[in-house]
């Protein structure tokens, strides 16, 4: 299968909100709606990425009502009807089983690319040539996961082990799936480091829409079966009301653990130099953008004046303000609007312990 | 001579800028008028240090236009006529002789206490105790420092060599002073410390006016001269025009060059335990506030949330905005208006170069 193919359409998921960028990121000015690599957002970036890979029709976006307006502005050529609105955010599961409900009703012969909003990556060639390799593996009825191969023990993400090789003549390396496993703590994640089997679920999978929805069914019925209520109803007067009648009451669940860990034919593409980052927390801006010969970085037109500094990284929110940095080293500043933040870059885990901590004395001003 | 004695007065010196506390000092708002130790200014505490020893009729001010309206409303029981106003900045030679030449007309058997606006004294009681001391020396004619015994070998300040034990029956230990020295270099700073006999200038001074007027004729007789139509002219219609026709041409000249390391007959009264600090640079706060249990300071009513952050000083300027530390030890973290700074503490002496860069570069609206 060919992705000039016209059965082949990506579906980017945009609902979530998430603090680890805070104090950027808020609950309503959510991650990927944030120009973090410069001039453009990362859902813009996610968008431009798929560029001669899909046309805009092509291209579906899962999110909720309050970011699909700015998503409309960010990306005009993505047709209104390609804005499928969550009610409330439900999991990966529902978002996944909806999209390909819908492309199903659409075009029986549909299979799709699950792209998550809020990543970077800095191959395009590569990740265009892998996703068109899974599209062929896709194509043969296997649950495809884009697998990221591991640079460091982290356990920020969750990991896949490859068994073995697939039968079949592709056009890139491709295992079955041995297992799934949850973040794991520091001394896991040495020892996952070193088997080579395993790599980061980058959260990207690539799969038949008939496939997937045949999974959801055996093993999500109650899911499968509010997917064809909705399915049924699409595309009349009723879609709306249908949808939000059995949107709410559905499980909160990811497509890792409802779906993948216990699907029958799950496929992985182990990719490696992809310059894939997750943008989960300050730390990660220092792969994504380029350093000056300091290591610093001065992002979000920020005017930096660095004396004496290295590997830091300012933030601004001000065009005229001007930042100076005197023996800083390994720094993240961020100078937001109502919340200045100073943290050591290896410790930008614990902005979520700061997040929790504003929740808990009742600032949710500042969240 | 008693402190209670009706012609003892206090001279403040308040003329000068400095930027060594930029981003906060600038060219119109100097450090003395800043609120740096909390609700009052370094110039207010000067003022209300001197309670009980003086009456506001007998404190004088001197400085420049630009900062005499806010010192006006910052000690508004010092009276009008008090306040001396230079026509430009020369040097402390000048204010100096200018103070001096105002008293002894207002009255012959004047002394006075020369105090700088903008240190911090933590030990108010000791204090008065040294100036009464140092105005029963200077009664018998001696030009009297008080020297601070140094605590680190700083090349941040000028050092005064004391001799024998001047004859007489004092109430506190008082030093003939054997030399001046200028603010020497690492390694020579290291020497003074070790022997001893080496105080810190404080740029204090007490004498009788009459006895520093007779030294400036004798080494400055420029000065001296002009002082004299200053004198003549003081108190007549005259005074301001001739104050300002003496006063531009004046050279620019310190006190401590100009006039006391040639001097007759030099005192001095070296204090340690005073708790001094002349708030040179941003690490002299930790000297001057009390840091919480993690070596913490928020000044300036900022809104400090320190997550795993020790010996850090926050310095806000919105009371409103929230400043979070994470993994954040020994630095200065300045949140000015237009200038956000961050400074590692033992550092911060590096804000003149940063300030010269500036200047250089054509950006002096931050300045």
């Amino acid at each position: 299968m060919s992705i000039g193919n016209v059965h082949t359409y990506a579906v980017i998921m945009a609902g979530g909100g998430g603090t680890r960028l805070w104090p950027v990121s808020r609950k309503e000015r959510p991650k990927q709606l944030l120009p973090l690599l410069g001039q453009e957002t990362l859902f813009q970036s996610t968008v431009q990425r798929l560029e001669n890979l899909f046309p805009p029709e092509r291209i579906l976006v899962v999110t909720v009502e309050e970011q699909a307006r700015e998503m409309r502005l960010q990306a005009p050529e993505i047709p209104e009807e390609n804005y499928l609105i969550e009610s409330a955010p439900r999991g990966t599961a529902s978002v996944v089983g909806l999209a390909a409900a819908v492309l199903h009703k659409r075009d029986k012969n549909a299979s799709m690319a699950i792209l998550p909003s809020d990543h970077f990556i800095r191959n395009r060639d590569l990740f265009h040539y892998l996703l068109k390799a899974a599209f062929d593996v896709a194509a043969n009825g296997y649950l495809v996961t884009l697998g990221i191969t591991p640079t460091q023990p982290s356990t920020a993400y969750g990991y896949i082990q490859q068994g073995e090789p697939l039968d079949g003549n592709y056009n890139y390396p491709t295992y079955k799936v041995k297992s799934f496993k949850e973040k794991p703590d520091d001394q896991t994640a040495q020892k996952l480091l070193r088997t080579g089997d395993h790599s980061w679920n980058s959260g990207m999978f690539i799969w038949r829409a008939d496939i997937i929805l045949k999974e959801i069914d055996r093993q999500m019925p109650d899911l499968g079966s509010a997917l064809k209520k909705i399915s049924a109803a699409w595309g009349t007067d009723e879609q709306a009301a249908v949808l939000n009648e059995n949107w709410t009451g559905l499980k909160n669940e990811t497509v890792d653990y409802g779906v993948m860990e216990h699907a029958e034919r799950v496929a992985i593409l182990p990719a490696g130099g992809l310059g894939w980052s997750d943008v989960g927390m300050w730390s990660s801006l220092f792969e994504v953008l380029l350093p000056d010969m300091n290591g610093n970085i001065a992002t979000n037109s920020s005017l930096h004046l660095a004396h004496e500094t290295h590997n830091t990284l300012v933030y601004g929110s001000n065009n005229d303000r001007l930042i100076v940095t005197i023996g800083v080293d390994d720094m993240v500043i961020i100078d937001g609007g109502d919340v200045l933040m100073v943290c050591k870059t290896d410790q930008s885990q614990k902005v979520k312990d700061v997040v929790v901590h504003l929740k808990k004395h009742h600032q949710e001003k500042y969240l």
